[in-house]
C-alpha cells in the first residue's frame, strides 16, 4: 500500500509576490507534490493554509501517513487547535517533514520544545549541501554533495535539540555553515527537518532535492502507528501482574489521575 | 559562587490532605530544600503556585541557576505566560529538575514536545531504583540501587523523547519497570527528570533521594548561559564573512524575518 | 527482493550439554531461522563457528543483508580477522542483531567501544519484557509486555554507550532490571541488541520472541549500503570545489595520508 | 583539587620536519600544555610515544584525570596493550580529548567502533569554526565563530557514531564542511574530538584554540570515576533482592561466566 502523503503549503507569497508566483505558478505545494510523483510508493495530496481547518481536518490527518510542511509568512495564522491536532497525529505515528522556513512554524517549535532560531541572509548565494551520513536512508542515491546555485543562507547556531542523526550539513558561499538535515522521533512519529527551499529561488524544481524528499517520505513512514501514547491509565491493584497488597495512604480514591 | 536553586512546590495537597500535611508539615518544597542544605555549593530558596506569578517573576528567575519543579493536582492552574517565561530561562541556560508527577506539568511537556504519559498505580509498593549509568555525575556516591519501601508505581511506556542519557531504571514490586532518571538539553539548559516523590509517602525524607537531588543540581548548573538563542538575526550582505555579491530576487526588503 | 539473513550460531553447548541439545536438537541457529520463516520478506541461511572462516567468508557476507549473532562459551575462538571483516560489512550497511550472551562477543564489543558488562544469575526466574517504545518498528504487533517464565537474569549496569533508542526494558523476578532492546548505528549499519535467549531455556521457541526477531530483521535492513566509509581520500587542491591557491608549508608531498 | 591533565604527543614530525620543528621547537605536546597553563584549575604533564610504554604506564594513567592525544604519522607504533589500558581508564572515568589527525589513532577508533575516516586536503586554506551549541561548557567564552587562516581541510563524511552533542562545525575555503567538535561518553569517560591542529600550521599558538582546550579539559573531567564497569559478576540465587527459588536446568555450575 503506498504511503499517503499530504503536502501542506502556506500559499501566501505565491499570491502576493510576482517572483514567487513565476517560480511556482501552481503553488509551492503542488510543485513539491510533483517532485514526489516519480516514486510509485507514494500517493500525494496537497492542501493549504486557506482551506477550512487549514486542510488538516481530523479525517484528512487520519488518512495521512506523512505530512510535509512549508510555511513562512503566516506561521501566526495557523490555529493553535490545529497545531495540537497535528502534534497528536505525529505522536501516534504520522511522519512529519518540515521544510526551510518551517523551522519557525508552530508545529515544529511545538515538537522540538526549543527556540528553533538561526541566522539568515537572502543574497542568492551558493549553498553546497554535504551528505554527512551517506548510509542513511534519506541519503539513498545521492552524490557526496549537491549544489543550489542560489539560496537563502541559514547559519548556526540552530537552536534545536541535538538530533538522533545529522544527515546533511550545508556550506554557504558567504562563510556560514548549517546542519541542513536532522532526524527526530516524538512518540511514534519520525520527524525530518530539511533546510533548502526559499520561495524566491527554484529549489523545488531541483531533481536532487526531489530525491531527498522522496527518500524522506519513505524514511518517515511508520507502519507501526500507536494511538495509545496520550493516555495515562491507572492499573488497578487487583490487576497487578505480580500479586501485591495495597499499603499505606492513598490519594487517588476515584482512580482518576491529575493533568 | 554557590548554585542558586529555587524549589517550586505546588503546595496544594499539603493544604488539603492530612496524610500529605503530616508527611510534609512545612510543605514539600521546604523539605526538598532541606535535602539540599547539606551541600555547601548550593543556596536554596522556595516558592509556590500561590505566590504572585507563581513565584517565577522575571527577577526571581534571573537569580536562579537551577529550578526544581514538583506539581501534581494543579498543573492546569499554572499560567501559560509563566510557562513560556520558564522555558525561555531554560533555553538561556537555567537548569531544570522535574520531579515525579511533574511529568505532566506544562513546563515539562512544553520542553519535551511529547505526551509524557505513563501507567500508574498507587498501592504503596516497593520501588527499587537501579543506577544504569554509575559513572554519571548524578549517580555520584550512590550505591548500585536504592529502595523506597512504599511508592506510587509509574510504568512504561513513558512517552518522552529518547534522552541523552538514562541514569536510573526502576523495578516495581507489582511487575512494572520505568526509566526513572533521564537527561535532556534544550538550548543551553540541562534538564533532569527524576521519578520518585509521591506525596503520600515519605520519599523526600530519604537520604539517598537527597543525594540524587544534590547531584542533579550540581549537574544541571550551566555556568555558560547563552541568552542569544531566541533571536534570529539577519546578516546583512555587506557584512558577510566571505565577500559575496547579492544576486537574484529578494523577499525581505526591510530585512525583517517572519515568525 | 527479500532480506537475505544469516543466522550465526556458536553451536557449542548444543553439542556438549544434554539440556541444550534437548531444547534445540537442530541447533539454536536453526531454531532461530525457523522463527524467521513465517515472514515472506526474509530468506534465511545459517552457519556456525565450526565452519571454515566461521561461515563468514567474504562471499557469504557479501550476500548477507542482516546477520544475527548468538554466542556464549566460545567468544574467544572467533578469529580477530573475521571480527574485523564483519565489522567492515556492518559499516558498509549490513544489519547486525546481537542476541543475549552475544553482549560479550568480540564483534559487539568491537562495535560498541565499551566493556558491555552486566550482572547475571541463572535461576530460571521470570522475565517480563516491557515495550518502552511501542511505536518503534521493532515493537510492531507486540503487546505492552511479554513474559518468559524461565530466563537467566541480566542486571544493570549494562556498560554500553547510550543507545539511539531504548525499545525494551526487562523486569526480573529476583529484583533487577535491564535495558533489553537497544538500537545503534555504526557507519551505514543498523545494530540491535536483544537480551533474551539463554540456551538452557526454550526462549527461541517463543512466538513473541519470534515476532521481535522478524521485526528486528526488517528494521535492521538498510537498502542504502555505502562501501566508501573506510576510505580517507585526498582531495587535490586543483579539484577543490571553490577555487583556492595552495599556501603555506606542506607535509603530504605524495598525497598519501597516514594511518 | 586541580584537574590532572596529561598531554600525549607523538613527537615524530617535530624531529623530522623543519617546518614543524620551527612551529613547535619544544614539541607540540609542550605547546599544548602551555595553552592549558593559564587555567589554575588544571595541572599538566606531558609525555610522548618514545617514552617507555609510551608514557602511559599504569601509574601515570592512575594519576591522570584527562588525557589529551595528538598523533599522526605513527599511529601504528602505539602498542595494542597500551591502547587497551587507555581504553579501560576511559571507561573508568578518565576524560579523553582527541585532536585533529588523532581521528585515526588506535585509541579513538577503539572507542568509537567505527572507521573514523574523512576527506582531506593540505593547502593552507582558511577554516572558520562555528559554534553550533553556544551554551555548551566547551563553548564557554567563545565568539560565535573563530578563524584559522591556514589549516588542513577535513571534509565530511566523518564516519563516527552520531555524537551526544555537536559543539562545532567548520567551514572551509575550498568548499567543504566538517563536524569539528563532537562529544561522546564511553563507560564513565567523557570524550571530545576537536578537529583543528595540523602540525605545519601554528594552530596551537592560537588563543581561541587554547580556550577550547581549557574548556574541554574542564568538561571532560569526571569526578565520579567508576572502576567497576569491566566486571560481570554473578549474583548468587540466595542473594537475590526478592526471594526466588532456583528452577530449571543450569549451565554455570561453578558460577563463572564466559567471555
Amino acid at each position: 500500500m503506498p504511503i499517503r502523503t499530504l503536502v501542506w503549503g502556506e500559499n501566501v507569497h505565491e499570491q502576493k509576490n510576482k517572483v514567487v508566483a513565476d517560480n511556482y505558478p501552481e503553488g509551492m505545494h503542488n510543485q513539491i507534490a510533483k517532485l514526489l510523483s516519480s516514486d510509485s510508493n507514494i500517493v500525494t495530496k496537497t492542501t493549504t493554509l486557506q482551506e477550512p481547518e487549514h486542510g488538516c481536518t481530523v479525517e484528512a490527518l487520519a488518512e495521512t501517513d506523512v505530512l510535509i510542511w512549508w510555511g513562512h509568512a503566516a506561521h501566526g495564522q495557523v490555529q493553535d487547535e490545529i497545531v495540537e491536532r497535528v502534534a497528536q497525529r505525529v505522536w501516534e505515528g504520522m511522519g512529519l517533514i518540515v521544510l526551510h522556513s518551517g523551522h519557525f512554524s508552530k508545529i515544529f517549535k511545538r515538537l522540538m520544545g526549543s527556540p528553533c532560531a538561526l541566522n539568515w541572509r537572502e543574497a542568492g548565494e551558493r549553498e553546497r549541501v554535504w551528505v554527512t551520513s551517506p548510509g542513511h536512508p534519506i541519503a539513498k542515491g545521492l552524490p557526496p554533495y549537491f549544489e543550489l546555485e542560489m539560496e537563502e543562507m541559514y547559519g548556526e547556531p540552530f537552536s534545536v535539540p541535538d538530533p538522533l542523526e545529522t544527515v546533511f550539513v550545508s556550506w554557504f558561499q558567504g562563510g556560514e555553515v548549517f546542519r541542513s538535515g536532522l532526524t527526530y522521533r516524538r512518540g511514534a512519529g519520525n520527524i525530518f527537518y530539511f533546510r533548502p527551499g526559499h520561495e524566491t529561488y527554484p529549489t523545488y524544481h531541483d531533481e536532487t532535492v526531489g530525491q531527498v524528499l522522496r527518500n524522506a517520505v519513505n524514511w518517515a513512514y511508520n507502519p507501526n502507528t500507536y494511538p495509545g501514547l496520550l493516555k495515562a491509565p491507572n492499573v488497578p491493584v487487583g490487576e497487578a501482574l505480580e500479586k501485591i497488597e495495597e499499603r499505606g495512604p492513598t490519594l487517588h480514591q476515584g482512580r482518576e489521575g491529575f493533568r
